[in-house]
């Protein structure tokens, strides 16, 4: 129903006219006409999910002004990044690449991009693995899709956070799965409401999105007593884990499973940029072979230079160092939405998420209407983005995503300031 | 069975010590060890057709000896490729990369490479389309996986070539479908050996793997027929087409379709190289959005900067003439491999598959056995690679394939010497 917002907000629709079904004038003036295809072909259930999803990609829709002061999230911060170290191993490395690497590559991935990863995640995340349970994919989008297909059988039941990205459920769903929505409070997903069965859970426990909340220790071993009484999988997407601004860092969930349980899943498309389309998934060594051969079927191996620019960038340290850059300035820019909050706000909203990530939801104390906030606001210049499409179950409050990665310190402050009249 | 001896000549599998189930040293020394992994998961039914592959992904095996002369098949001509264009295309581009380039793109892919694959097929292929129905994907794969997924129920026929290219039947398979194969001839699929019914065919017809046929015109028209007698898909997988050597090229089944049956799959991995993973499908305009759904999915898009490259290499007419370069020197390789089999071979072995493509099916007449002829060839530096794991019923006959876009002249023709030798 919303899947165009989204679709837009989540920022894979880039609303150029066009780029979706767009006719290019001149070109296919062939024969055939476009009513000339008679023929009625049916669809497979997938198809049928897909086709539907497909009608909403509508790229037809005029695309609203760009925002001065934009809270748009999902967004990596892209101003602290080094392009130029980037380019310049990738331009080395398009020069001296061998006919090996130009050939088909391996396909659970790059062997020195596995091991980088590996070397990086067992530093910085406590994940227990080796070179050889990494598996790496086109985002992490990729990764739950192969992970739904490999265990997912038709009616399986598959436990989600609610409120929970759509990416996810609506790959689970594709499946075949029952969606079993737990709600998330304050901590998270509550493990008291998991239901007597499952095949498969997935949580965001560093960051929940989209409400930000951080899993404590206590739950993610319940969730994982969980996994072992009910025989399920469970999929650790660690979304933005790699922002953490107060307190010790909770152990990934990977790293506390003694069974072989947990999938950890991981992107660059916050870290680094989501066009470069590379994520990995940490799998118990059972499911390895698997995992593997269906990224095969599915599209052989992503593609090699990538994966050897980033090997090098994070062998290098350039990625760890990048890390500390961007953590160190969306902390400042995450002080000053606070601040700015409590001045222009005060006591007129509540706040979620703020212990990690980069972006916030604002629950505004208003009987006003969401859509009406949200349009007062944009035709200020502010973009702020309703939670309530990431919703399964009904969702009483109003909340607003506010995403900070890509703004200034007093971009974010006037935006706040103008958010707070729009609010009223 | 043979999966591994595929994996290896088809080249992605590219035999280094451990970059499939490596586990490396001074890694992965966490609390958990290997047989810690108790926990017992059910997989579903795809899951367990790609385990049941995955466990023959077994990269531990040492790799025979590089050959001398080495006919590898599937290869790109990349002798011929100009590397220094397309890395200056893809330096600019990197540098120049807007923060649109780097956010998610249009799921179906770029619109500047959808416009100029349109043109570049227009001109070249006789196929009949516009941009809106071209859908990126990673290599032609990820399209046979996307329309397996988008089409076929669990006990759909699907219709195959036999003898056929594996990575195509097992997708189909472990998308749950019956297969039906039909046996090619010298013209490839024979349409009087149809089904009566199926709900898809997938073919080959421009040069029919692994046998080389070119499906005539009128098959071509029957199988159309077919298809709109039973209501069934045909994907017309265009492999090799770029490349024909005698007699003017055969319409693309796509160009013949009136009514919107044909999906027409391509890739650049054998004209260009296959690590960029990138291929496309025109889809008739009714499974476009649903294709380009599925494609969202599974992976979100295909990377941006190498879509940008590729568009700018066809645009400025590069792409052009790297494949009339590329078919000048597969021609005379091939009048080479030609005339050497005439000198050393004579009357001991029969061609197929001579009229387009980049590689010949060698069959001699011999009642020696196909191991015992590679195993010498190969003792004496030539690698040559049998048929036979490409048919789906028994093959009665011996049959080598013989690629040539690797080697250069003087190389065949030892080649063959030797490998005449070795048939004996």
């Amino acid at each position: 129903m919303l899947a165009y917002e989204q679709l837009l907000a989540e920022g894979f629709v880039t609303g150029r006219t066009g780029s979706g079904t767009y006719v290019s004038p001149g070109l296919g003036s062939g024969r055939r006409t476009t009513s000339a295809d008679s023929a009625k072909l049916r669809l497979s259930r997938f198809g049928s999910a897909t086709a539907a999803a497909g009608e909403k990609l509508d790229f037809s829709r005029p695309r609203q002004a760009p925002l001065l002061y934009d809270f748009a999230y999902r967004r990596a911060p892209v101003q602290e990044f080094p392009f130029e170290t980037w380019r310049r191993i990738l331009v080395r490395r398009a020069r001296k690449a061998s006919l090996r690497e130009l050939d088909y590559g391996p396909p659970a991935g790059s062997l020195a991009l596995r091991e980088a990863i590996t070397a990086h995640l067992q530093r910085s995340r406590a994940v227990v693995c080796d070179a050889g349970q990494v598996i790496i994919v086109n985002g992490s989008q990729q990764a739950l899709d192969l992970i739904a297909r490999v265990l997912i059988e038709r009616g399986d039941r598959v436990v989600i956070e609610d409120p929970q990205y759509q990416g996810a459920h609506q790959i689970f769903q594709a499946a075949g799965a029952r969606l079993y929505p737990v709600p998330v409070d304050r901590d998270g997903l509550d493990p008291a409401k998991l239901p007597r069965t499952g095949r498969l859970a997935f949580v965001t426990p560093s960051h929940q999105f989209p409400t930000g909340a951080v899993l404590p220790l206590a739950r993610r071993l319940e969730l994982l007593q969980w996994a072992k009484r009910v025989n399920a999988v469970v999929i650790e997407d660690d979304y933005d884990g790699e922002f953490r601004y107060e307190g010790h860092p909770v152990e990934s969930m990977q790293g506390l499973d003694t069974e072989g349980r947990v999938i950890y899943v991981g992107t660059f498309s916050r870290t680094i940029f989501p066009a470069l389309r590379i994520g990995y998934m940490i799998a118990p060594k059972r499911l390895v072979a698997a995992l593997t051969a269906a990224k095969w079927f599915s599209d052989r191996h992503t593609p090699t230079l990538e994966q050897e620019t980033l090997a090098e960038f994070i062998s290098m340290g350039a990625y760890e160092r990048h890390l500390r850059r961007a953590r160190k300035a969306n902390a400042l820019r995450r002080r000053a939405l606070l601040k700015a909050i409590e001045r222009y706000l005060g006591n007129r909203a509540e706040i979620t998420g703020d212990g990690a990530g980069a972006h916030i939801v604002l629950w505004p104390r208003t009987s006003d209407f969401e859509e009406a906030i949200i349009a007062r606001a944009a035709s200020d210049g502010v973009g702020v983005y309703p939670v309530s499409p990431y919703f399964l179950k009904r969702n009483k409050r109003i909340g607003l995503m506010l995403g900070y990665s890509r703004m200034n310190e007093s971009e974010i402050r006037e935006g706040v300031r103008r958010l707070g009249e729009a609010i009223g």
